[in-house]
């Protein structure tokens, strides 16, 4: 089997079927973790690119795992230590990587739209890791697949996703992909937080955490990203935890068989309290787990299979 | 045949038989380095994590060989790089990394028993690759086997560490060890570099090197780390070679069978000379050498052989 | 087959007949990494260590991926986490490297001849990965490569390379081994940035770029290292690039066949315009895929054959 796309660069682009091709790919990669002897044979000879530039030590490390328990060759390369510092293009860089004939280059970016922009160029694979506000749409694949392991389906599912929705490319690559297969999304964060026209995607915006609260069957609270934030989006960070973070008192308001979910890194007692974070409602951990089965799959699905052209 | 514990943080929670299998395990690990086909496929499929929150080329290099010449799969993150930039704590970054099944993290952490932290919240191995203060237990290991293979044992072997007592893990890890083997420890260094209630470990201060000297069959120098220290613990560089750095004179009062031996990276002209450092007794590279054998042998006999529940 | 010699240094220290079969290696280890598995097993269980002072993605890149598709082990090790911050000599790093078992170290390092010294120190087999403005051996082999799979031979080709050749490694290694192989070369850049008495390698100068265009088969164009050079060697890159660097209206001048090489990254714009680096005649992306070829091709023939001593 084998994703009929050269690429894999949004949830957008992706249809319903083949969110489910590859949500089902990982869930059976998913047990090569769980064994005594950690890898298939799968890539082997295959050589897969992490360009980050970006740090991002659990997506690189999530990418590199997979690659490695898949027996592809794996290669780091960083920001700092790159020729972007001596003026290169990304294209010039990227079009060089590909002369090493690489299978798969993984790309995370600052800017929306570099992975697509680089795929134009190659006749490689890439993987967009993250592209400016844009996308991750593996993570929103991992976040799928640890919802619907908890609740058997998407389909009728509520989503409340919590925080900074205007500047997090995960709320978008979510709201696209739950809605597509079925789920209902609500958003919620302060006023300077939710881009105009977000309803547009298919979402609905709740005011108040209160409101979405008791509606939710899954929550998915964001991370204040502090080191990158305009920090006059909201008045302080006690403030925003006071108004949009969840703690057990908030949470007492939802449904028992409420999940919550993080992308990670959490900051704790900021949007997520220890407790909540902690507590047994939470897939944080999972998630991590799942992202790791969800790359695997990605490097099957677009290396892996008889190739297309072949079928 | 394994270690009957999940992790490896110290050397003092090991006992003398622990000890001992480990050199022993190292002993024959050593020959696998020395082969056309420097490596065994008994850690095939097994995924370690060097996770270092203070860079070290040589003993991440070490960790790294080690885990590859055992055909595991080795994952580098540097501080640098990791999300303790944004805010994570170390047991969140641990836990996440545990969410990708490793088998084993290897830990350097500024602070004293951060490893052991990890270890209680882990359920995959931890090795502590130095932490703080407090212990370096793999440097123990390799100092104990580069003397033993010289001398046959280390029982009733006098061992005289020269320089800060007071800050080095390295001295921490090696008293204790060298004890419970059964050779006799003496330290020297300036009084600030001495700690109070240092004998309670079972070794014996001396104040000056001189009285050291011909006692010892074997004088390990320890790094003067003027990119750490406060300064202020001796007056000048000069003056602390003079007094306590060992050059061919002062060695003349040693006994002609005497070997020296030094953590690294060495400072030439301070605590050792160079005619010290290359000349015929110098067992440093010998240490690095060994090395590479005790942590493929703390590889396998915390995860390669047949586990302690199936036993 | 095997280079019968233990260290890869220079250019200037091969023969006619070393360089050439380098070159015919190259060519038949160019094939694996248009295979399907595109690794072959030939150096598994050895351990490359690459050992970088001065930052390269690309070069460290092509260094990796060889060692990888050849079966061995790559250690990467960059200055930037190296104990060199701790005052550790080279050569101390360096041993201490050796202790650790490796077949190979492949150093980039910004001092001439620091390769050749630890070559001398080590019994290990030593890359010279770039040195100073000495050689870039490497690069010049898959340049080498590169205009002789186009021309069929070396012999009577005519090379113009452009640029500052006063400060160049690549220029320095080229000069020697087309000469070498039966090149003529010539060069040509600003008064300040041609050396006296180049001539001596056995090359022509030539002061206007325009009177060397026409006579030349291949053009190299070199960077103009703007974060590494001193100004004052020409008032200005929009001044530089008026005179001495290649648009597609110089190229008018040029024979219909010529072909144009650089060693990337590419300025573009300033040595090289868009036009000129995208066009029909560039084989710059044939230069890095040759550039992987050509370091397997060391990698087997130092460490692969049966060894010289053997024989």
């Amino acid at each position: 089997m084998r994703l009929k796309r050269k690429d894999f660069l949004s949830i957008a682009e992706l249809d319903k079927s083949e969110i489910e091709l590859a949500l089902k790919s990982a869930e059976s990669f998913k047990e090569v973790s769980t064994r005594e002897i950690k890898k298939v044979p799968t890539l082997r000879g295959k050589t897969i690119i992490n360009l980050f530039y970006e740090s991002s030590t659990r997506t690189r490390t999530s990418f590199e795992i997979a690659a490695k328990r898949m027996s592809a060759d794996a290669i780091n390369i960083s920001v700092a230590s790159s020729s972007t510092n001596k003026g290169e293009t990304l294209s010039d860089t990227a079009r060089n990587l590909e002369a090493m004939s690489p299978d798969c280059i993984v790309v995370r970016h600052g800017s929306s739209g570099a992975p697509a922009m680089l795929a134009n160029y190659l006749t490689c694979s890439v993987i967009n890791a993250g592209d400016g506000a844009h996308e991750h749409p593996s993570q929103a694949l991992l976040d799928m697949l640890t919802i619907k392991e908890k609740f058997g389906t998407l389909e009728g599912i509520r989503l409340l996703i919590v925080g900074d929705i205007a500047h997090s490319r995960v709320a978008r690559s979510n709201i696209i992909g739950f809605k597509k297969l079925g789920a209902d999304v609500l958003v919620c964060g302060p006023p300077t937080m939710i881009p105009p026209g977000i309803e547009d995607l298919g979402c609905t915006v709740v005011n108040h955490i209160e409101e979405g609260l008791g509606l939710a069957d899954a929550i998915m609270m964001l991370r204040i990203q502090t080191e990158r934030q305009n920090h006059t989006l909201f008045p302080s960070l006690r403030e925003y935890a006071k108004l949009y973070g969840l703690d057990k008192k908030k949470l007492e308001r939802a449904k028992d068989s409420v999940v919550i979910l993080h992308p990670g890194p959490i900051n704790r007692g900021v949007e997520i309290s220890p407790e909540v974070a902690d507590g047994p409602w939470s897939l944080i951990l999972e998630q991590v787990k799942n992202g790791v089965a969800v790359r695997m799959a990605l490097f099957y699905l677009l290396l892996g299979g008889p190739s297309v052209d072949a079928s």
